[in-house]
């Protein structure tokens, strides 16, 4: 919907100043989980690795989003507006759920290294985590491009609602619990990992629902960007330093 | 044909889409393989490196794939449908031989490094499997771009399929072997490596067959493209997985 | 309103040559930094990293704003004049903004680290001063911006400016005690630090009055971007360079 | 004299095709002689470094003919052929002068380097033969670019092969030399190394002929391309494996 | 005044061969002086780092008079003559004295590292040589590009010169005194870069007088480009490779 509405210069703007500042978070993001890399213990450096590896991905898909946002729309001195240039490459909100296929699955494996689960019940936990991500993601992101009638945004929505509820539940109830376990410095910012998630993950399916509520304006598309910026900034960046403060902290415990 | 055909905005979509899945799932394949590269000893460290450089050139090959699929059409307003472009860098599936045929040897190279040969016989296996590779790949080319009429397409598809059946049996052979030899989870995660290899590698000669029991349609080339690039990710990343986890497992028994 | 002036060619290249040479420098610090990672203990090593990611995300930010610069413009030979190109993608002062919400926070961690502030108390110290240089920028953001009309400027400015002054205060007070109390080489490194910290700082509430008091002309916008840049590689490069100082003498003497 | 031809679509595709190949097989040498590297010794790890240059440099060059290759040419749907485009950046095969010319010189420090001339005899080796690669290259490139009449490729062709010959004789002598003085696995790697060279560096001569005695047509020029990759692709990554191959067994034995 | 000449095919082509080649050869210095940092003890290391810098931004620097020499020409088939193209980022020769703002400080750097002055003394008159470097480089720049009437430029080269004077009598001092000091292979090296050094040098502010005495040609330009082109290469790469020499010998003899 997004390419098919005209912006103001401020809005225009706004975005992608939104857009370069998540870019930016992002690369700082993945440069500081890479250069730390070493601080973790054998056991609990996949978790940095997979932070590491959300960071750059995403910093590749906000590249897409601002040049897709550039090339896709065009100043038009007479009205003074941003209306869409009729491109190939027109700006698509859709673009956030390829990145979110990749990454989504590897934020659930960050928590899962860094808990106490460990051998067998870590792998299946892991597994089943990774498969109800993706297609919690890919279910979306048929609603929310390719079937995007009022029916399919819906039907494809509840889908994805549904593989969402037991993922929230097994994270949130994961970390906690792990976290209760650990005790102490790890076990804290183990907490704040899952209230991190806790809180910003349902960002998501609420600004899927906006067109539903909602007429199609360059204000709800404006604000549906920030929401969707900040929280990917939160859930990536913040998320990977609390993730790897808990690894840090095992890891010296380990030794003691 | 892809480059003669018009598209949906939403088939547009999902092809791109599906590409730029590809394009950070193979980077994060490299990533990781890269920053695990120390967890493997000296004897089976190549594999892990043989996987990196496939993960690596894939992601550049898809990084070709995307810009030729967005610079290749435009966007008509009119029939609302992306339309051929006549840019000189049309979108061609023969780039995709482009990335195998450097891609494939290599990954024939990992099965046999962690494989229980050795000596001569690991390296004339190594040899055998990477010129099998390449031809099948470079014959596989011809067919498919260079003499693609319909008669050009079948004699190259058949001596590709000649030289494919030996390897597709030598490669089995050398990972189901070694994969009882080693025991334990080393064998067991060799033997899935295996199994994944048997699966995916039997999409790419169905996928070339398309066009001789189909019309030629655009349905039928998003199916050919999302088959091809699931085939990818799982044939690169998720066997470069299975792959570093039998090199770890081997890696720590030698201690042992 | 750099983007809605016209330039002499020595104006247009004079700038174009500092953004270069900004842009240069930072990648040279940037390198600097990360390779001299390992000269510190574990203990202060976050301020290199920290400075090490100020100075590639202003590297890219530099990027960006040399792009827009090139495209922003284009050359008149009736007038031989660089004027206003159209281009989506203008120059906007406003680009410097996004860099500094992701630097400027960084730039006080970098104190933090190498201060003696520790344990609880430097980690509230950390968050406060991060809190404050986020909004002190998002609000001038807004007023150099999306609300750029002569009022909005003037209170955006002014709530900046309210969260400059704490911020300020709390940074220098916090470089000057340490040094005092560090003493030695580090603390004589502390104290350069804090004092280009209080030098170039000033440089950017300043710029930001030009347009209140001198016509917006094509000298003055000149001007601008030369103090700006200036400002900024001594603010990032001179200033990483002397924490990292600090960080090496703390080092030292850890072992001794 | 590309620049001046068209091309069919199978001839332009066969010639991008062959060139992504040439790009990711020496993106692939790069990575491989990069991670390997800690695997020799100091004395022969500048080996392994100049080879990494030469893969990395030529993958650039690569991507220049790539894009000089796409750019120069559009597809007239007229004759449906590849026609020159007349963009400021025509295909040249000039391009890949320049890459030797950085390149040749590396080769021949591979070899001087794992042989085993060591002291002045192995720097005065060095200098000299960098010097005689050096001027072959770029008197070869006056005569296939700035004075390419029938003469002016004559004589300056005639001049680059008087420096050819002793650069070639020195090169393979020291190579043979030294091979049957290490005798053993190290010895035959280089005896390999040295005979890949004396059949591939045989290529770019004669290809240099071509016009003298064939007209100027697409289907010599394809050839004449696709000569020149495939040589690019064995004189540096498979020579280069070689000599990794070569200092890893001198390596060994020094141990020993 | 590039930018206001015309050339001839074989002209373009060479200038833009040669700046591809010092590209090349920069990136390979880069690369080498980057993978061989650990052969340096801590002492001296900052001269592999200044010099792996100096190789990398010169790189980029190039990069950006290859864009700009192909974007601002075109090629007009009536006269077969390159003719300005009248894009924004027209070919400026005064670019280079952006690389050099930042590099010439640092080769003067890399000299005082490897010299025998230790302590307060090397670190004033590193601090002399930088600034020295800096305001040379930078009042060259004013004469040749933002003042460049005839007046304009005499007065600013002038002045540069008269800075270039102090600085190049303290850097050969520095590094002959030195030599002699360490005598051995060190000094042998130290004193061969000072010699490189002594004759690169000159070479700028010839090439900047050209204008004086010759008419603006495009023969002269080519020269012009030729001469600064093998300059840069000569006084960053191969000045590097002597220094980082001196380095090695140093490490060497501190162990004994
Ligand atoms: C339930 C639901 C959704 C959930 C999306 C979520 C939970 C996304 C999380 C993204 C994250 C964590 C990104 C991090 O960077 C969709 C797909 C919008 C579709 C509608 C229903
Ligand atoms: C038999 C056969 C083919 C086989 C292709 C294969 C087996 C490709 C494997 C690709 C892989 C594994 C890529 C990994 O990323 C071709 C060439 C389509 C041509 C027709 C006959
Ligand atoms: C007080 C004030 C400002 C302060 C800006 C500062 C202090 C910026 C510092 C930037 C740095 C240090 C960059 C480093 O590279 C604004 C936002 C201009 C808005 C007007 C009021
Ligand atoms: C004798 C001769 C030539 C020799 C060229 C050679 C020997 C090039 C080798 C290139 C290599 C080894 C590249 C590796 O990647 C020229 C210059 C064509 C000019 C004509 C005469
Ligand atoms: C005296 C003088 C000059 C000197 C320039 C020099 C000495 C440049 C050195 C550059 C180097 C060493 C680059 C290395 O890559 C200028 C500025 C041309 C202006 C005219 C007077
Ligand atoms: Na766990
Ligand atoms: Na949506
Ligand atoms: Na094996
Ligand atoms: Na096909
Ligand atoms: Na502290
Ligand atoms: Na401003
Ligand atoms: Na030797
Ligand atoms: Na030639
Ligand atoms: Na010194
Ligand atoms: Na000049």
């Amino acid at each position: 919907m997004e390419s098919h509405l005209s912006f103001t210069q401020s809005q225009w703007d706004i975005v992608l100043a939104s857009f370069v500042m998540a870019a930016f978070a992002l690369l700082g993001g993945f440069v500081y989980l890479l250069s730390t890399k070493r601080e973790i213990s054998a056991r609990f450096r996949s978790s940095g690795i997979a932070g590491s590896i959300v960071c750059l991905v995403a910093f590749l898909a906000y590249l897409l989003l601002i040049i897709s946002w550039i090339v896709g729309f065009r100043f038009d001195p007479g009205t003074a507006m941003y209306v869409p240039s009729g491109h190939a490459l027109q700006f698509r909100n859709a673009y956030r759920y390829v990145d979110w296929s990749v990454t989504v699955p590897l934020l659930t494996v960050e928590i899962v290294v860094v808990s106490t689960l460990v051998g067998r019940a870590a792998r299946r936990m892991r597994g089943l985590l990774i498969v109800l991500a993706w297609l919690m993601i890919v279910t979306g992101f048929l609603g929310a491009d390719t079937f995007s009638s009022d029916t399919g945004r819906l039907v494809w929505g509840l889908i994805s609602t549904v593989v969402f509820i037991p993922l929230y539940v097994l994270l949130l109830r994961t970390a906690f619990r792990s976290a209760k376990a650990l005790g102490g410095p790890a076990g804290s910012a183990l907490r704040s990992a899952g209230l991190l998630l806790s809180l910003t993950w349902g960002v998501y399916p609420l600004a899927y629902c906006v067109p539903f509520f909602f007429a199609d304006s360059s204000g709800w598309a404006v604000g549906r960007q920030l929401a969707f910026t900040l929280a990917d900034i939160a859930a990536k960046v913040g998320f990977g330093i609390f993730i790897h403060t808990v690894a840090k902290h095992r890891t010296g415990s380990e030794v003691a």
